[in-house]
């Protein structure tokens, strides 16, 4: 019972990146006790001089406090941390909350391992950049037992921002995190492919900037728009069928190209949506290619239509 | 003079699409006399109905006004119904604003045409789907002489929305029209992407829709900042470095393939992250891909780097 009452006034922080200086930092803010230990020394001392205590090895950092939050590059290296022995016991009966980023299944194979040591676990992602620690701005998204977030919620909220438990599956946060990460990091690389085509066309980044802004304007309204194509199964082209968006990219593969400018990003998207085409979707809206992208690779046979 | 003084009382509308027609449509509502023609006949009943004079032949639709405008499917369609001797012939000493969707190299070309047979020519991009025609939500870019541009704004005005002239080098608006359509479309693959991969996770596109319209929101600002580190030519990577991305792009591969979804945007873009990096840059943020993509293919010789 000792470690259930400890868990919102006293946390340990595993990993010093600038994530976990940047959580750790927020613990301090919000009054938590704090202890803090990174695999590489020295990184601690801003915060040490805040009100951390530092750790001298990870199994002293885990038997501070009833709850560790770990944040490191990947899951890997979570498990070269807390896949040790002593570490591993100094856990048993207590809590890990993962904030590091990695797939939905080593998400799933971490839990397997808490669980078969006594260890209850929650896993998270973290949607924001570091600057938003601590503030309003910052999103967290977390999955394990209900009870558990439940009665980690008062630590967690010490981190600012909004915290959305998304189900007991633990591979959820993972999931929603590496879905997210999909829609974003393709975005910034057809935004910077853009910025070079642009400046080749003697165009400025920052002339073709407000424009580009206007574009990720409209995207939430379309997203909504596809998301209930997707589910209603249905893909209406009206006005803008996948024929008119196939001419589109291959506008833009070409004016790249003619720029020795490679457009492999575009190359690919317009593969999906030619594929699409070519199985008969030509007047459907590009909601379809989700449904083209879920039947499976070119290779795999496609299912017959009418 | 007749020509000139007409340019904002009557114009002739060439291609009937879902766009042409709405074009039409929206001179029509804003009292402008219109005269409409397309390839395949059929197609100006409504249009008909609601004012519209509906010439027998191209030659006969441009003869009809100082101002013809013209929306077909791309520059290829624009040759086949603007080069023929009679309808050329006709266009002498008038004006075409060209408001369908090609490359710049094509818009150059076509305005050499024009000049070649006494045509004024001004070449234009519609940023936004037919239903905003009209409306304020519209936008529309122009490239072309700025004296010709202002003689034919009332003209243009009648079609809704905002206008931008955006310099008189004919190939701007189709630059900045390719550099937009990259940016879209290429977003619009990662969120398709990013619902098939959710869905094979057990995530509803319902679902995951909100948090993706978390994501659009904060391109914007993203968006701004990576042009200004273009422009000055220094990649921050503060607390976002290369090497992050990289490994959040390498989650989303493997957790895309791993349910036998292809992730070839994906891949593309990672690979020119990972080039990024290869050449020295890890530690640079996601903006110094641009200048990457700037020196090259993969296949040319980078410059030596200290």
């Amino acid at each position: 019972m000792h470690i259930r009452n400890s868990a919102k006034s006293a946390v340990t922080v595993l990993g010093l990146g600038p994530m976990g200086r940047s959580l750790a930092g927020a613990f301090l803010d919000a009054g938590v006790r704090t202890t803090v230990w990174n695999r590489t020394p020295g990184k601690d001392h801003e915060l040490v001089a805040r009100g951390a205590v530092s750790a001298s090895s990870a199994e002293e950092a885990v038997r501070a406090s009833g709850t560790t939050v770990i944040c490191v590059v990947d899951y890997d290296a979570v498990d070269s941390v807390l896949r040790h022995g002593a570490v591993t016991e100094g856990l048993r009966g207590r809590t890990v909350v993962n904030l590091s980023a990695d797939t939905p299944v080593r998400a799933r194979r971490t839990a397997g391992w808490a669980a078969a040591h006594g260890i209850r676990y929650l896993d998270g992602a973290i949607m924001t950049p570091t600057t938003t620690i601590g503030t309003p701005a910052a999103v967290f998204l977390h999955s394990g037992p209900a009870e558990l977030y439940q009665e980690h919620k008062p630590v967690l909220d010490a981190l600012g921002g909004t915290h959305t438990h998304l189900g007991e599956e633990i591979g959820r946060a993972a999931a929603y995190d590496i879905a997210l990460l999909d829609t974003f990091w393709t975005a910034m690389a057809g935004y910077a492919h853009a910025l070079a085509v642009a400046r080749a066309e003697g165009v400025g980044a920052r002339e073709l900037a407000p424009f580009a802004q206007g574009i990720a304007a409209i995207l939430p309204g379309i997203f909504e728009q596809v998301a209930e194509d997707v589910e209603k199964g249905s893909f209406p082209g009206e006005g803008n069928p996948l024929t008119s968006a196939v001419s589109s990219m291959a506008h833009v593969v070409q004016t790249s190209e003619a720029h020795g400018i490679e457009a492999g990003v575009m190359r690919a998207a317009e593969g999906t949506a030619r594929r699409s085409v070519g199985l008969g979707h030509g007047a459907d809206g590009f909601s379809r290619t989700v449904e083209i992208l879920e039947r499976g690779t070119a290779s795999s046979t496609p299912p017959l239509r009418g």
